[in-house]
């Protein structure tokens, strides 16, 4: 087992300025994991309801990801919905209905907790604790969160953040962590909170990681059109963490070009609603934009 | 005689969320030609009144700029007020007095009619026409503009696009002037209007220059606190063109490393007001700070 991730499975409902789509398949989980099954074999744990589809969960698996994790619970799978606005900077959350997310406490199998790499998706950090507690003895832990944990269970994630490897935030978070406006020193604060790296996320505007002995900034791919960005972030993550697990390291040198894997991922999901974007592409296409971010990027 | 630029040379104030200033010598060919003047020689072409502070054109010619092209005529210097909103992204002008700018004319000399590299500042389009005429044959002329020109001196700007090399601008010129609302098309659409390269400045998100053979993207230099942007935009050009005028070359290899050293600049620029960051430095802070950008960017 060397890639497991723990998290949401979702249905969405999503407004763009341009079209609208009801029960997409979505969660933070599921996107990272369609996202690191580019590099390699991922291991997913999460809840789903009875009214799952089953072509979604088959979908999974075509892309090598073990769903034996994936329980399927009594009652209806967790849904959100969203609107973005004309900028898509600005994601308006229209409702939120946990259902069988509410009961949810993750229960790996033998083969899951010997994983070496650990994706702790968005969710209550209780949940984010339980997991990492089956994991017998991780290499790379990294946790993603929310503005509502940070407001609500900020004990349970500061424990959280002793805990892991790297935590990745995008912008509102790392500010309302730390309560520093300037992103470089929020970043830093963060740092200061345990985790060996912090990666932080600008949408649009690109990423940038930091650790005691590593500081690389990268911009965004450049998308020509945006469809939906829902999922981007996770599978940023997804991407980052799937080339890790790949390499089986964390080194300077294999974390610089995961911020690029991660980034190409991105872009990719941004193009189509939910995952649809990526479960289109065959495996050439990430080095191909790879390839061409890097030559963007290179000075 | 190598870099020429030609525009405005101004007295500002300056309100920022954290203190305010008056009578900040400023204006747009004054913070280029400060930041070029780090790369080497620089001559400005611009007119202050007689209310010019002669300690203000005395640090000009100890930074090498030759400042015979800056005209003193009856009346007062070009004054702009200007207020950052805590985000340092909202500027408002609160007022602007033309003065001697009303009838600004340039008049090179000789010297300065055999410039190889020119930077057109910040003017209203005919200006920056007329200077254009009085150089024989320039190797790589580039122009900034405003909102304002866009808005009401367009067909005399799209002339000026068709003759010369590259244009600066930020996001929102370059939206204002094509209608396009992605970065990416929006800069793709200037090249369709005649230069050979676009410059796209983002402030704290860096930017990015594209042509036919190059596109290349750059995060910001992550500066710890900034006291001032005004001239940030500026002093990148000024780096940028200081560094190509050294090298002597236009060419994909050095409009990267150009593009770094606009960055670098415009980092010391943001952590002063007005050039005072820029006044403090030695030469070796330049490259120092590429230094550091580079290994941030590097994959």
């Amino acid at each position: 087992m060397s890639l497991l991730a723990v998290g949401t499975i979702a249905y969405d409902d999503i407004e763009t300025p341009y079209a609208s789509r009801q029960h997409v398949f979505g969660g933070s989980a599921m996107y990272f994991s369609v996202a690191a099954s580019f590099f390699g074999p991922v291991s997913l744990v999460g809840v789903v309801g009875e009214d799952v589809r089953e072509a979604d969960l088959a979908f999974l698996r075509t892309r090598g990801i073990d769903t034996a994790g994936v329980e399927i619970q009594p009652g209806k799978t967790f849904r959100w919905g969203g609107r973005y606005a004309t900028d898509w900077n600005t994601r308006t959350t229209l409702f939120t209905e946990l259902n069988v997310l509410e009961h949810f406490a993750p229960k790996l199998t033998a083969a899951q907790r010997t994983a070496r790499f650990l994706f702790l998706a968005n969710a209550k950090p209780r949940v984010q604790h339980a997991a990492l507690d089956q994991v017998e003895r991780p290499e790379f832990v990294m946790a993603d969160t929310m503005n509502l944990w940070i407001d609500i269970d900020r004990p349970d994630l500061l424990r959280l953040l002793r805990r892991i490897d790297a935590v990745v935030l995008n912008e509102e978070e790392a500010r309302q962590l730390t309560g520093e406006k300037n992103l470089l020193k929020a970043a830093a604060a963060v740092l200061g909170l345990g985790p060996r790296f912090v990666i932080l996320k600008k949408g649009e505007h690109g990423a940038f990681l930091i650790g005691n002995d590593v500081h690389f900034s990268i911009p965004a791919y450049p998308v020509d059109e945006v469809l939906d960005p829902t999922g981007a972030g996770d599978c940023f993550a997804g991407g980052f963490m799937g080339y890790l697990a790949a390499e089986g390291r964390a080194s300077p040198a294999t974390l610089r070009k995961a911020m690029l894997m991660g980034t190409c991922t991105a872009s990719y999901c941004v193009e189509g609603f939910g995952v649809e974007a990526l479960a289109r592409l065959d495996r050439d296409s990430i080095p191909e934009r790879y390839d061409q971010l890097l030559s963007i990027v290179t000075v």
